[in-house]
């Protein structure tokens, strides 16, 4: 096999309580790559399409991520790497993410899966880092393994895969503003009340337990984030509203996807995540402010091969 | 049945990164009470054994639970209580907590359980507050419900019923000496790092992962407090020896217990938790602080009649 077609889903990460740990894959909305092995050495970015991102490896995502795991293997060929990106950059989905899974996640198969999917987020981490500055793996873990994820710690690399019911859906709507990450950094506190902390870890120990036990009410009693929403919400126009209007429409939960601007809502069944997009969408459609929205099951395969 | 004979057991809460949250029930250790029917109306606390503590009805926890459950019934008789504590008040294993539930469990079980375990606790809050001046749960849901349970809420109750393991054994020490609730309280800081605060729910929803998953070396990876721990044990002599030699003997974690002094410790069977206890009991014997020491398995049925 010299040549591999790949899927490489977008992510929601930050989910709710759990802030900087917690993530899910989406099943219907993501990137697709080719990654071909070439006689000349060196990892070769030949093909961006959708959106301006640059060529130059050392500068892109994928080319990062790939660059990460080509030093680390012993080869005497290449690769090149097309990109037919639909998740837009800075869309709070995980756009980077999917760019440095997909490289690392083609070139592994293509060299026979010498490594496991925690090494190759270890790869990730260093293309995800130049489009965040910082190394953080909450979008590329449910990339690669799909379903929920926990990212215990990063150093050591410890990612728990959370089983969930087959029956959850999400929806996803994004307000084509642009929020710099410099400012969703920003607005964060330094220093958070005790008492909220422990609201938060109650949440978070109550949502791992209905995601382990399939307990709808009880997932959509946990989807509440006192930390970090009463913050980053304020950056989103209409977020207090598009929340409201998810919740009423039947939504389990809803809150910021990443540092956003899009926002998630869970749901249980693909009729009641409609009826969410209806709702939410509602609230755009009366603004000028242009959004884009799907509706898609959760994906427990992650990343895949098409062909 | 106008008489019951009820064990209500010991438990250790604040397990690690579940502060506030978290509890186990212990299994061999606990106090005995008669719970007795009586033609006189009214909630009579009869006999104390082992511990100099009030029979005033108001000022007894075990009476203050009882007398609000007693409001919440139509009956035209009484109860009398007689407590058999073995549990030493001020310990931090749940002293209180086992002479509240004890008197509304058993209660409940002589006009045919009219209560769920949960309402039960409702009831039993209002005596654990007396002792510990605030109303919270996380001794008396597990002393009620057995095994691991996680207190998402006070208001409204709700408790968790998480599961655990079978070969999980608790070391607990408890060195004889007095911290005062008020200086217990008075160490913790008012607000705490955003980065420690998303560590301890790191670990918290790992650990309830690893409970679930029956992952010993993820449960001993999560039994971290990073911010707790590093303040309460500085009024625990010797705690980081003890917990060193614990962890040297096999344990998987330790850690306060309760607000202390006791320190728990949890292993993976009979024999590491047995070698544990001595590694923990040197510490001490080379003191001239006196201790009594636990070994016990989880226990995961709770409070209960004994005849």
């Amino acid at each position: 096999m010299n040549e591999i077609k790949i899927f490489s889903p977008a992510t929601v990460a930050n989910v709710a309580c759990g802030f900087d740990v917690l993530g899910f894959c989406l099943d219907s909305v993501g990137d697709d790559m080719v990654i071909r092995k070439t006689d000349k050495k060196g990892i070769h970015i030949t093909k961006i399409e959708n959106f301006d991102l640059p060529f130059e490896t050392e500068l892109n995502v994928a080319g990062v991520s790939a660059l990460a795991m080509y030093n680390a293997i012993d080869v005497d060929f290449g690769f090149e790497i097309e990109i037919y990106k639909n998740i837009k950059p800075g869309s709070g989905i995980g756009s980077s993410a999917a760019s440095a899974v997909g490289s690392v996640f083609g070139m592994n198969e293509l060299i026979g899966r010498p490594f496991n999917k925690t090494q190759l987020t270890e790869f990730a981490i260093k293309g995800e880092a130049i489009a965040s500055k910082c190394e953080h793996a909450d979008n590329l873990a449910p990339a690669l393994f799909g379903g929920f994820t926990l990212v215990k710690s990063i150093s050591p690399l410890q990612i728990l895969e959370i089983p969930s019911p087959n029956d959850l859906f999400a929806t996803i709507i994004h307000p084509q503003i642009e929020i710099k990450t410099s400012e969703s950094r920003a607005v964060l506190p330094k220093e958070v009340p005790l008492s909220d902390a422990i609201e938060q870890w109650a949440n978070l120990g109550s949502l791992v337990h209905a995601l382990h036990t399939s307990d709808y009410n009880l997932i959509s009693n946990s989807l509440n984030d006192v930390i970090v929403e009463p913050y980053r919400s304020q950056l989103i126009p209409h977020f207090n509203e598009v929340k409201q209007a998810a919740l009423h429409a039947g939504a389990l939960g809803a809150g910021i996807s990443g540092s956003g601007p899009s926002i998630f809502s869970l749901s249980k069944g693909l009729e009641t995540a409609t009826k969410v997009k209806e709702a939410m969408a509602a609230i755009y459609s009366k603004t000028d402010i242009a959004f884009e929205i799907h509706v898609t099951k959760i994906n427990n395969e992650g990343v895949k091969i098409i062909s």
